[in-house]
């Protein structure tokens, strides 16, 4: 099939895949989820007919393999994750799974100095138990058995969750890889930032990974009654919040890293009832682990201040953490020439500001991204949007770097 | 019987009255409830004791009433409520009712140039049907033939529960009092608030009932991915909303109004997510009625202009809107008199943020309030806690405020 062929395929497919939400009219699909089996199928089944070997894992990642020259080579890993955010789009982490699936199709059985294998890893977001990078964790054997507690907003647990979804949790080590069995990972995605978009380019390689930290916050006060309790005496944790939300935003601007509050619940919650207890999350990020660490300490003082200032407890829990993770050289190379033989001259070179499935799997292997341009740098939104022409681009390069890394 | 003693009988019977709760261990005490009707027959008996005749009113609120002078003069009326919130304190309602008994049967029957009487409200917190002042509304003539279908959380229709507490939905009209009838209304209740206690001073006299408005507010932006949109690019609704919740209160406190953001719910809510869309509520509090709508203006202002700079939408949308209701000048001067009588001074003049029957009776007479400290400012809580020195300063101040109506 042609290139642009092929692309209108995969955006058709990322249609087909979008339509698999527990929520009519948008798009949300969570780990271990009924339409999480469901995509599974969808995309073992397109695996199936791109001539790969199938597989679902212990973890839930659904997997797919060709042989290389002979049975049982190391493989180059290619993939992304299937798993959504709340209202997402219908590209991140799919787009990738569909362009891996692709170019495994295009590469004839036997011919390759490799293996070649497609994932889609079951958890990326971290939607359903708060934990991101659930499904390539489980791969890398990084797994904390601790996770098995985590709790998703109905009361079950991670445990039972893999038990509901037909997943053994003490066959869960059958899902790690040994580096041995792996030469590489290499993985494209929208960029989910504007970069490529003002630049006027289609593609960009990754440089890095951003450091990354979240944490849970909360400001404790004490609930009251709105109309009998003046403000001197007044010990509302939603203003206090509300400061820091403000600051924080200031103070990532002001020091070049990125802190987001998306999430926050108000206690007890009534019309008529000063807020007693505020819990948020921060998620920040940097290009450097330095840069991120500095910024919490002084977002943490800010909370300190404004709490001891209002007579408010403030709290942090750490519950993420991830060190900014270099892309291999080699890997890079072979992404430079992809992008070389799209025809979209000197390739330009970018950091992820989103943490992505490779920083866990960098444990056992290397890595390397490629980003694609995405309309107006929208992601985790509706209106997540690629062109055609940028996924045939996309499609030209992944192959075109895997030919080069059998090439070499 | 002495004032301190009769003072003591009063917080006894507060406690007798708190026994009667549907929840073991806390006191609940709903509106039509069989709790409700053993509190009525309690009153009654009490009423009786101190010379009343009784009857229970066709909204089930329990009155009882002394002849003036001669038989059929109009009646002052003197009342306060016997439902309860959940987890109630055993004073807020309770003390103004026993406290009228208390004053009636102090008063020698046929010796006032008026009738007294004293109403028991059936419903003042609109705890069950989750509409206020269902008692005082049925006396005031301001019933709405819709609430006969206000559901309970056991899908009771309000209709239904009037039928099982014995009463005949048909003969409602036949509670309303017209304005010919009664030559006042005088309620005294606890503070529900610190301003008597920071004062030093036992009681005070209420001014006027809070004006309040609720409205639904709104911060619509845009939802991104956490690391892939730079601030310049962000519409973060939550950091809108934030700095509006820091500049309500900041408006509120400068203005001498009550502005609280109680309730605040963000989309989609992912920890990575920017939030596109919040949700919070706004419960805004005056003593008058354009102070509180000059209030809500700045506020909406505010709230335009930082959507504007942040590239957000803002809207309001109101929800609950009660006018302030201005205490009778004649009214407030006799419990001004009742307070020197106590030989607490110059009486403090204070209004009140909560709302009381008053506001729906004072549709039909005029209406004042007397205040009595309550411990902490504390209310709708088992913290509630009043002294006896300070029951017996108004148990003194309601009957002198009586008997300098009766000299008027």
């Amino acid at each position: 099939m042609k290139t642009d062929a092929l692309a209108r395929v995969i955006l058709d497919r990322c249609d087909e895949l979008a339509a698999l939400s527990s929520e009519p009219g948008f798009l949300r699909r969570v780990h271990l989820s009924p339409e999480h089996a469901a995509a599974n199928e969808l995309v073992g089944r397109w695996m199936t007919e791109s001539g790969l070997s199938t597989w679902q894992d212990a973890a839930g990642n659904q997997c797919g393999r060709i042989e290389g020259r002979e049975p049982g080579l190391p493989a180059l890993l290619l993939g992304s994750h299937i798993d959504t955010v709340p209202n997402a789009g219908r590209y991140d982490g799919m787009l990738g799974v569909l362009l891996a699936i692709a170019v495994a199709g295009r590469i004839e059985p036997g011919t390759l100095p490799f293996a070649l294998e497609v994932v889609a890893f079951s958890d990326e977001e971290g939607t359903r138990f708060g934990t991101a990078l659930l499904g390539s964790r489980a791969v890398a054997g990084s797994w904390d058995d601790e996770w098995w507690n985590l709790i998703d907003d109905d009361g079950i647990t991670l445990f039972e969750a893999f038990q509901d979804f037909g997943l053994d949790p003490a066959r869960l080590p059958g899902a790690v890889r040994r580096p041995e069995e792996l030469i590489g990972y290499l993985e494209v995605h929208i960029e989910q930032g504007p970069a490529l978009e003002d630049a006027g380019r289609e593609l960009g390689v990754v440089t890095s990974i951003a450091a990354a930290r979240r944490f849970e916050l909360s400001m404790l006060g004490k609930a009251g009654h709105a109309g009998g309790t003046p403000f001197e005496r007044r010990q509302d944790a939603l203003v206090g919040a509300s400061e820091l939300i403000v600051e924080i935003e200031r103070l990532s601007r002001a020091r070049g890293v990125i802190g987001t509050v998306g999430r926050l619940e108000v206690f007890p919650g009534g019309v008529n009832v000063i807020p007693g207890r505020v819990d948020f999350s921060l998620d920040l990020r940097a290009e450097f682990d330095d840069d991120r660490d500095e910024a919490f300490r002084i977002i943490a003082d800010a909370g300190k201040s404004i709490a001891e200032r209002r007579r408010l407890d403030f709290h942090s829990r750490e519950f993420y953490r991830a060190d900014a993770v270099v892309c291999d050289l080699d890997l890079r190379a072979a992404f430079e020439a992809g992008i070389r033989a799209t025809g979209d001259g000197e390739p330009m070179a970018l950091w992820s500001r989103a943490g992505h499935d490779g920083v866990a799997i960098v444990a056992i292997t290397p890595i390397a991204m490629l980003f694609l341009r995405c309309r107006g740098g929208v992601s985790h939104h509706p209106d997540e949007a690629v062109t055609v022409h940028d996924v045939a681009a996309a499609l030209t390069a992944f192959e075109a770097a895997v030919r080069a890394l059998a090439a070499a």
